[in-house]
């Protein structure tokens, strides 16, 4: 991988000089960060993806408050530790086929299912983003933002051989909805509308934006 | 990155046992190749894009034409030199905005120019694909398929301030069109529609299901 351009823009050489934490070991997180220029240590988020989803109106909903949750968690054991950060970024992902929520597949069998319902027709991928940073003021609770984002994904007419003998790779095993768009599974999608990078992790000019705005009103 | 997975299936079997040719040196279009579990060895063409624009009536069509001469010139050098490949795969990818085909920027003034016409609307990346093989039966002539896609690519609302600092990290100088959505241009990049792998270099799902077809019939 080529070496990280970073934009020349004061927020982000701001942002740069801090403490910017990354709540999720993802390696696909961590390469769409890279690439906007951001400079940042990972420390995986403990907190368990346990929410009732029943309780969320939306997909999006539940991967907001997954997204706020995991952030918290690190912002405050960090804190605790007496090792407060300038900012910690949290992301959730989830696949939804209607208002079902598509976990990983538990089996193989799973898997192929999981796949047939997705062929040939479209569903969501949205990704929640939070951001914490400590109070401007001498309040107790860290300034947070929150946002989601949705992305179409058009899925090929998938014959069931081709289902079988992408499920054999054991790529979907530990993939939401079964499928890895960054790898093999690029070849099971059509089209997308929207942000490509939200179907791998984070939005990532949503999030720069966000970082922008974030930083600038601290 | 990991080791690729590869599909088994009959075809892509067969084709991974023989001498398939990219034609291309891009390090993207390698990645997207691999990624679909395609073996290749990479004889980049030296056919030169000279073709007059204005020949063509749509920017598609040019691309298809590139993409068919740089094949071409790849299988009949090999060929004469008694080392005929089994499959070539050319490529070749244009931005587009309306009829206007975006070329790399000439200087700093022109890559600033190209963003600035860009920014806040969409516009168009095409991707020419065309695979060689030779004659089934005892004819001269090269069995040949050539498809294009487009996507649409939506730009974020960009200041001049952005764009100068992007301009600045020179990633625009060597990418058509002023930007790379694979690197640091993600930021500049709202949204698109259509195949994301297309915007890199190459139609993933669309291409894997072209060589399913061309070599089904051989």
């Amino acid at each position: 991988m080529a070496a990280h351009q970073i934009i020349n823009v004061k927020w982000l050489n701001t942002l740069n000089s801090q403490k910017v934490i990354l709540a999720s070991s993802s390696p696909r997180r961590k390469d769409i960060l890279s690439n906007l220029g951001i400079k940042y240590v990972v420390v995986p988020s403990t907190f368990s993806e346990t929410l009732d989803k029943s309780l969320f109106s939306h997909p999006s909903e539940y991967v907001k408050e997954n997204a706020l949750q995991k952030a918290l968690e690190v912002y405050e054991r960090m804190k605790i530790a007496g090792n407060t950060p300038d900012l910690v970024i949290g992301a959730d992902t989830v696949v939804a086929l209607g208002s079902e929520i598509l976990e990983k597949p538990r089996s193989v069998q799973g898997a192929i299912e999981m796949l047939s319902s997705l062929s040939g027709s479209s569903h969501m991928v949205y990704t929640g983003v939070t951001l914490i940073a400590p109070p401007k003021d001498g309040s107790n609770n860290p300034r947070i933002m929150t946002d989601v984002e949705g992305t179409e994904v058009r899925m090929q007419n998938l014959s069931r051989e081709l289902i079988e003998a992408y499920v054999d790779t054991k790529e979907p095993m530990d993939k939401a909805g079964g499928y890895g768009y960054q790898s093999t599974g690029s070849l099971l999608v059509k089209g997308i509308n929207g942000c490509s990078w939200n179907v791998i992790g984070l939005p990532a000019s949503k999030l720069f934006f966000m970082l922008e705005e974030f930083t600038s009103h601290k």
